[in-house]
């Protein structure tokens, strides 16, 4: 049985809950980040933890507590559970309050983790081509700030499952990638040309985005970000997806265009090598 | 202390809870009515249990049950709460399950339902002009389903009402109106049409919106449902927006720009009218 958090309580996951009038729940009024945890560390915790104040502050909602004392909860969520390899979830809300649609001030914000266990990060089966769907994006314009309004993505990750598929990546009116339902979408163009789409309020800024490209950049691979079509990627030597749940993921197929040779590329498997590296290293980063 | 409905229980509000992984809590995987109660008779109750139904279609969630049971319950709940006056809010998400983003298959659906007590409709107090200001539309491109992903609406009624109007009105990139935060809107031109947009699915196709449609033509009040712009709106004789919460609600000011003669109009006062003898009716509808 696992023990999850919820505002200042550790409970059995099965008795963890919130008021049905808590805005996470009536108005999607809430942002969440998902932590991956190696070796019993959060990788990137610092960075998460940052664009999670960013999020609430785009929302005007006040962080539930400061960061320390949020990786000191995290920390004690962990030891509770035994965890060493997984991902840590956590959910902020506006808080509990009748029902109605202007924001009220001064709510309590709603804190809730949970934690799921998984295998350890596994660099030989992380080399496993996947695929990938595409799909108009018809999400909201202001994808940048990480809310549970996740239905767009639910149906589109649906709709990859269904297909054999493992993701789906979304296009703009102008038939250009934005980026998955929940990662970053990379592609290197035939010139060799490592691109993944800039940010806006069209997408989210990944931390594990950044992370690969902190690496990237230390290892001598040259990036851009910018805009690219379906078609362009579609005719890439090599595609891959990034985030914190999937780390650095090899697509062999876009709908059912073989990308390169219908196997991990070099440029991917060189960065799978350095994301497995910089999560061993632990807690420095 | 009111009476709150959750998943076959009748439960004092605030002991009313989900689990923390509920989908509506998780993904905004989840969609909702409100219905007016006037006189201890729900308002339109056909009409929204039928688009609750259209609104889990889509999404591919089970009815939690089927029509006749849920009019037992509400009607349970109205008067476990004696409430004669008010609405009853009804929610229904996918249901629980560890978080992911497909939608699984077979979960049980989570039915939530809470009660507000308000003054019964006065036709008099509901002449009152009030103001509208108008903001991009940055919602998803699929607000034809009822579900609660609302925080584009908690944003721009924030914006309102910290500006002293009483709604927003969204503008899609033509700077055309689609609808309010949380509500259709209407106009009168300068050529005498009523004017409303078309249902297609950049808006919610509102039961009130219908009801109007209704009254309004038995009763030789010609409308058209088109788009129309905000430099029409701001030129119109006569603005008014409509949903079950404010009924009909006449719109005097559009941003800084007086409507018609800065009072509720002929031909808002007339369905005003209209619709309160209508919910006088009672259940028939």
């Amino acid at each position: 049985m696992s023990i999850s958090y919820v505002n200042g309580r550790y409970v059995p996951h099965h008795e963890a809950s919130v008021h049905i009038e808590d805005r996470g729940f009536q108005f999607a009024d809430a942002v969440y980040e998902v932590f991956a945890v190696q070796g019993a560390h959060l990788i990137d915790e610092n960075g998460h933890l940052e664009r999670l104040e960013r999020s609430l502050g785009e929302l005007n909602i006040p962080m539930p507590m400061i960061h320390a004392a949020l990786k000191l909860v995290m920390r004690q969520l962990l030891r509770a559970n035994r965890l060493r390899y997984g991902s840590l979830y956590l959910q902020v809300s506006r808080g509990v309050a009748p029902r109605d649609f202007p924001a009220p001030h001064g709510l309590t914000p709603t804190l809730v983790m949970t934690v799921m266990r998984q295998k350890p990060f596994d660099p030989v089966s992380a080399l496993k081509g996947t695929k990938v769907i595409t799909t108009p994006d018809i999400r909201w314009k202001r994808c940048d700030i990480k809310t549970v309004q996740l239905l767009a993505g639910v149906m589109s990750k649906t709709a990859a499952y269904a297909q054999g598929a493992a993701e789906a990546w979304l296009l703009d009116d102008q038939d250009n990638i934005t980026e998955g339902s929940s990662s970053n979408a990379w592609i290197v163009t035939a010139d060799d040309e490592l691109v993944t789409r800039h940010t806006d309020h069209a997408i989210l800024g990944g931390i594990t985005r950044k992370t690969v490209m902190k690496l990237a950049e230390q290892n001598g691979l040259m990036y851009i970000e910018r805009t690219f079509s379906l078609g362009e990627a579609k005719a890439a030597r090599e595609a891959f997806t990034t985030s914190s749940t999937v780390m650095v993921r090899p697509v062999t197929y876009i709908d059912d265009s073989p990308i390169g040779d219908g196997v991990c590329g070099p440029f991917c498997q060189k960065l799978i090598e350095l994301y497995g590296a910089y999560m061993k290293q632990g807690p420095s980063a």
